[in-house]
């Protein structure tokens, strides 16, 4: 069934939805442009761009008609009259939302959160085997830069030789500005990488991902230049310890937030425990950030044909951080983790 | 006088300003996380963000207050009795406007959009040595990088010898996913970088940028592989006449309608002017894409101080497409092209 049909089984009969998620217009109609909005309707869908996309538009969409007139708000006649148009109110901005109120003034307007993003929680086997792919690129990159890595040469290096090994291997592009993080600033969990040279006796933190077809896979590890020091071994101790906790727990069906518990229970050192406040994880698609996210007080269950991520980290402000992060898809008896690479504390350079 | 200074300015009394876009964000005090939101007061300003970024807001922000408590609407007593909190209705959510009413009822909420923006128009001296420094390291890379270029090279190949060169050369980052459109695929405006091979007779579109300390260069050149066809020089000729009369009406004062018309009657053939749809130009800073824009309809006009693209651009589907364009400061007297670079259609490999 498409991504069309199954968007239109949403809608109750009198209702149309108004998609303006970049990224959700994507994985309905395989669109990748950065101007569009998408109108489905029980039975029609119309995506409405403009010319300079129309090539692209023409080449890559499915299951769509297409506008390149460049609409910022498609016309009012694409709906029928008196219809009820479900708008995504986590993306249309309070001025979208007024202008659309102008522009369709006989419609009735419903905000409505996560109805595109609950169709993309549950991977199909396309989409597995376009993150897997992306996660082969990543550990094989990885295992190539590790051997380069030397004292001497800055965080913005390092991206870039990873980067680049990425694209070389054929990924379509990165999955996001890739964390290489040296001495202090592995402590800063999202660090941007700077002109910062590598040091011995830095731990090394880098979290970074490829993208096939526009699927992500987001990993991460943490190394160290030269031997490590006893409070290096310790913290990387207790992370890895929490990530095999929550690795562990993983299979059709568990709850989101025992599989978080059982992390945290596993990292036993209050004081580190105490600097792990990010969340535990996260589902990884067309969006390196997506549903499920891992909270205490998630109600949601783990389910066969999720792909999701394990990301526990300890930061002691001022000397590092480690955080081991893999990318895992969710299988009926298990899961399959699709960044296999070593957990030990790696020394380099 | 300081950014916050210049906001509180504009805030009447009784007015605070809750700022929850970034880009804004940064501007105004310099932070530069995933997450945050800024509230302006007559006589405070207070950046919210959560442990994450505590080290990096610490060290980086001016200005300002820093909670990390990672509260996603700041709490109520931030505010006094009353007051008026002015929110940019064209960044936040209809989500986000719904929680901010609950968590805030006894404040009145006013949509303003434009009003950080419009701070951000005419720049300092430091963003403009920031532009000026991320558009010679452009420029520099790009001449690097067509001495290697060669039939036989994937358009993301070139993307990545150009943009390890523009990091290489000492920049923060890239400004923007560079295109590099081969062939056919030059003909449509904005492309992503494929594994499509260069060959002889292709025209490569190079459409790129550098980033530092935040600013954005802008910048795209159009390069022929081999002796180039009568088609292709003609369409080149028609947009440098453009993009040449574009540049040549700048001046404080001019109005962005003006100069729109005049690049747009310089390119005299009709049939490649009706493939020219896209703006003429756009303000470049932080963003990528800021104000101002050049439309017919715009009332605005240039001041000194502002820093703008010319990028005309013709569009033959199936073919190729040629655009050229600059990042220009504008300065009391005329201006200064900050990517000075050969207008030739120049021939490589």
């Amino acid at each position: 069934m498409s991504r069309i049909t199954r968007t239109q089984a949403l809608l109750k009969s009198g209702e149309a939805l108004y998609v303006t998620d970049l990224t959700n217009i994507a994985y309905l109609c395989r669109f990748e442009g950065s101007f569009g909005s998408l109108v489905v309707t029980k039975s029609s869908a119309t995506l409405f761009t403009d010319s300079r996309y129309a090539l692209k538009a023409k080449n890559e969409t499915v299951d769509v008609d297409i506008d390149v007139n460049g609409h910022h708000i498609p016309p009012v006649e694409v709906f029928e009259d008196g219809i009820t148009v479900l708008f995504e109110k986590t993306h249309v901005s309070v001025e979208l939302f007024e202008r659309l109120q102008n522009a369709w003034p006989r419609i009735t307007l419903t905000g409505r959160s996560g109805l595109v993003e609950g169709l993309r929680i549950v991977k199909d086997s396309q989409e597995i085997d376009a993150i897997r792919r992306a996660s082969a690129i990543s550990i094989q990159a990885l295992t190539e830069t590790i051997k380069s890595v030397r004292a001497g040469q800055t965080e913005l290096q390092i991206q870039r030789i990873l980067e680049s090994t990425m694209i070389d291997l054929g990924a379509d592009g990165i999955a996001f500005d890739s964390i290489v993080a040296t001495g202090p600033h592995s402590a800063i969990p999202h660090h941007s990488p700077t002109q910062r040279i590598l040091e011995a006796g830095d731990l090394l933190k880098i979290d970074f991902g490829a993208a096939v077809n526009g699927y992500k896979s987001d990993c991460t590890r943490t190394f160290v230049i030269g031997p490590p020091s006893q409070w290096q071994l310790d913290i990387h101790k207790q992370v890895l310890a929490a990530q095999s906790a929550g690795r562990g727990a993983i299979c059709d069906g568990a709850s989101i937030s025992e599989v978080n518990r059982l992390a945290r229970q596993a990292m036993t050192n209050p004081e580190f425990a105490a600097t792990f406040k990010h969340g535990l994880g996260h589902g990884v698609g067309l969006a390196i950030h997506e549903d499920p996210f891992f909270s205490a007080n998630s109600t949601a269950k783990i389910e066969s044909g999720m792909v999701i991520t394990i990301e526990p980290g300890i930061y002691l402000a001022g000397r590092g951080g480690v955080r081991i992060e893999d990318t895992i898809v969710v299988t009926p008896h298990g899961y399959e983790n699709l960044t296999e690479f070593s957990y030990d504390l790696i020394s380099l350079g």
